[in-house]
Order: structure tokens, then C-alpha cells, then sequence
């Protein structure tokens, strides 16, 4: 199946019927995600995978009770460091430079560069910057899902900082900014799942230069 | 090729061949972008497709100078809506109700909902929202890319406001968000071809529970 049938199959399941999805499918979503690039290769997020039966029953109630949060497999959150340090930036060009066997000195005018311009942000514009990222990957995990015929719902509908609060983000630096329910479209009980998908048209979307 | 061997075929060329690249391969990427899910399916960006030599040339210097912008078949810009508005919103659900052939009032209520929630963000919020949106999407189309072997180089770094003067976007109530570099990546130019991919380990970005 190419990409654009893949991209026609999936839809946002409202209803899922609760049934398990093997850990190695949800697998290639993660590393799909993983393998997302952002600016600078920094990767400003973390993914929970939450599988948790209790913990999701507690998130239902934040996210305005859609049922696609106790009746997913996993629910993955995507997360965003809520700024990004000089330390965060020498971590991951360190990780950079073992990685690829690079001098010690190689990258760092780079890496200067790079510490001014986040210092001269403001941290809002910082923790912007880095949810952005997140929706890069998140994106990216969509796309996989739907290339292995798992469903996969998106959501911005819920109280991020009640999520938070209940993850304990603040205390690991991370912000939620979206979820991806991953699981099996229940069909019996789904009315979306029969709509047609309607987009805006490529002439409008789309302007040639 | 499954998707996770898409993904670490791609990288972000920095160099690119010049040639051409078949026009209904650049449509598979726009057509995957199209059909991004988005909130609420508003889909609230354009993507701008410049094949324009000249055009191209003025963009470099606004770029930084990089030399995939001229060295690119194709460059696409995502560019999200300055604003969300009421009369957005209702030409989006009127082209829903059109295509699923719903009674004119199915949606009333949920319009009038989506309304008053926008209307209560900031303007600032408000195309935040736009923007991230259209990352979405950047994230499906780089997906895409990998998935035909196109290479694609998806770019933060350039002036948005010259840009958006050079483009006329104002006028089109748009703003550059991202740009997406499509081409040929030059394989006997491009140092970065042979380096190692590299990612924050799974152990770091994944977080269970």
C-alpha cells in the first residue's frame, strides 16, 4: 500500500474497541517518531506511552471524556521541554559527537551559535519552538500508523496543564501538547468511520510560483 | 520499502543536483500534506509551490544563503493563517456539509462552539494554532518524500517577514512557517550524505507508564 492509499485508510477513530495491540506495531510508531527530524537535530520532546488501564480512566475526564482514551491500546502523549538550555543543547551535541566519532572541538562554534540564538528568545518563544518540533513527529507518527494499519487519533482537546499535573511533566521539565491514541477502530459504533474524508481542494491549498 | 526504512533513507540534504523532479512525484508529497489531519479539519495553511528560477534566487539570500534553495526542483513554503476567523470557519463546514450532503443546521452547533473558542484566544494564539498545524503536515509530507525517494529538506532558518514581503503573503492574510526543499541530493558535494543518522536513544525520548 503506498503512502497516499495509507493516508486515505486512516481517519480519526472516535470509537476503539479496547483491543491490544502488539508492542512490537507500536514500536515502529515510536521509532518513526524518533527518526523525525527537527531544527538543529535537537529532538525537544519526550513520548509517554501510556498503557495503563487506571492511569487512562484518570485522563478521560481531562481530555472531555472522549472515549478513544480508555478504549485505545496505548495513548501516547507528546511532550515538549517547556525551554531549552544551554545544557540541553551540550547533551545533545555531545550525544552527536560520540555518536559520529567527531574532535571534542569539532562542532562547537556550531553549538555557540546556536546557545546565543535560544538565549536570546524569550522562554515562551523557547517552549513555542519546541512544541513545534513535537508536531513534526507527531505527524510523522501518523503517517507510520497508518502504513501499518493501526489507527491513530490525534487530539489537542484536553486540559494540558490538568494532564501535567497528573503525569508530574513539571517535575521532568516537559510540557503535553498532543496525544495520538493508538488502537483498533471499533466500526460497529463509530459514526466517522463511514463519512467521506473531506479536505480542503489541492486549488485552494496549494499556490504555484 | 516499509516506512521505518523510508525514514532512515532520508536525511536533510544540504546540497542538491538541480534536476527536475517529475512533477506527479512533487503531487504525491502535496497530496499527502492535503490530507494531514488537522483540529477540527480547518486546515488552516497554504502550501506555496516555487519551481521559479529567479524566484529561488531571491529566496537564498533570505535564507541564509543555502544552497539547496536554488540546487531544489521544487521549494515549498507551508504558510499558515494569520488569523482564524469566524467566516473561515463557516466556508470550512460549509464545504464539509457539501461533501458528506448534510443538512444545512447538522453542524450548527458545533460551528457556533469552535467559533467562541477561537474567539476567546488571542490573536497571537490564534495563529500559534495556524502554525502548528502546518507542521502537521510538514511532518506527513517529509514522510512522504522518503516514501517516494524524494529528497527533502525541511528548513526553519530564514527571515519569515522578508519572505513573506517577497511572496506577498500579507495580502493573502498568510505567514511562512516552514520551507520544504524537494530534489536530488548531491551525493559527490553533500557532507552530511555519509554521516551517521542520529537520535536521542529510545531509552531518553520514551517514557512508559
Amino acid at each position: 500500500m503506498n503512502v497516499l492509499n495509507s493516508l486515505q485508510w486512516r481517519y480519526a477513530a472516535k470509537r476503539m474497541t479496547g483491543e491490544r495491540l502488539p508492542q512490537e506495531k507500536v514500536d515502529i510508531v515510536l521509532e518513526a517518531a524518533r527518526l523525525a527530524p527537527t531544527s538543529s537535530g535537537i529532538q525537544p520532546f519526550s513520548i509517554l506511552q501510556i498503557t495503563d488501564k487506571g492511569l487512562l480512566e484518570k485522563i478521560r475526564p481531562i481530555a472531555f471524556n472522549q472515549p478513544q482514551i480508555t478504549e485505545a491500546s496505548h495513548l501516547l502523549v507528546f511532550a515538549a521541554w517547556d525551554d531549552v538550555t544551554g545544557e540541553h543543547i551540550d547533551k545533545v551535541y555531545a550525544h552527536i559527537a560520540n555518536e559520529r566519532h567527531l574532535p571534542e572541538d569539532a562542532q562547537a562554534a556550531y553549538v555557540d551559535a546556536l546557545k546565543k540564538r535560544f538565549a536570546a528568545w524569550t522562554p515562551e518563544k523557547r517552549a513555542a519552538w519546541a512544541a513545534n518540533q513535537s508536531y513534526i513527529a507527531l505527524g510523522i507518527a501518523i503517517t507510520a500508523a497508518a502504513s501499518e494499519k493501526i489507527d491513530a487519533t490525534p487530539m489537542e482537546g484536553f486540559h494540558n496543564t490538568g494532564l501535567d499535573q497528573l503525569l508530574g511533566l513539571p517535575e521532568r521539565g516537559l510540557r503535553s501538547v498532543t496525544l495520538l491514541a493508538l488502537g483498533y477502530r471499533d466500526s460497529a459504533n463509530d459514526r466517522f468511520v463511514n463519512l467521506k474524508k473531506v479536505r480542503r481542494p489541492k486549488e485552494e491549498l496549494v499556490i504555484e510560483f
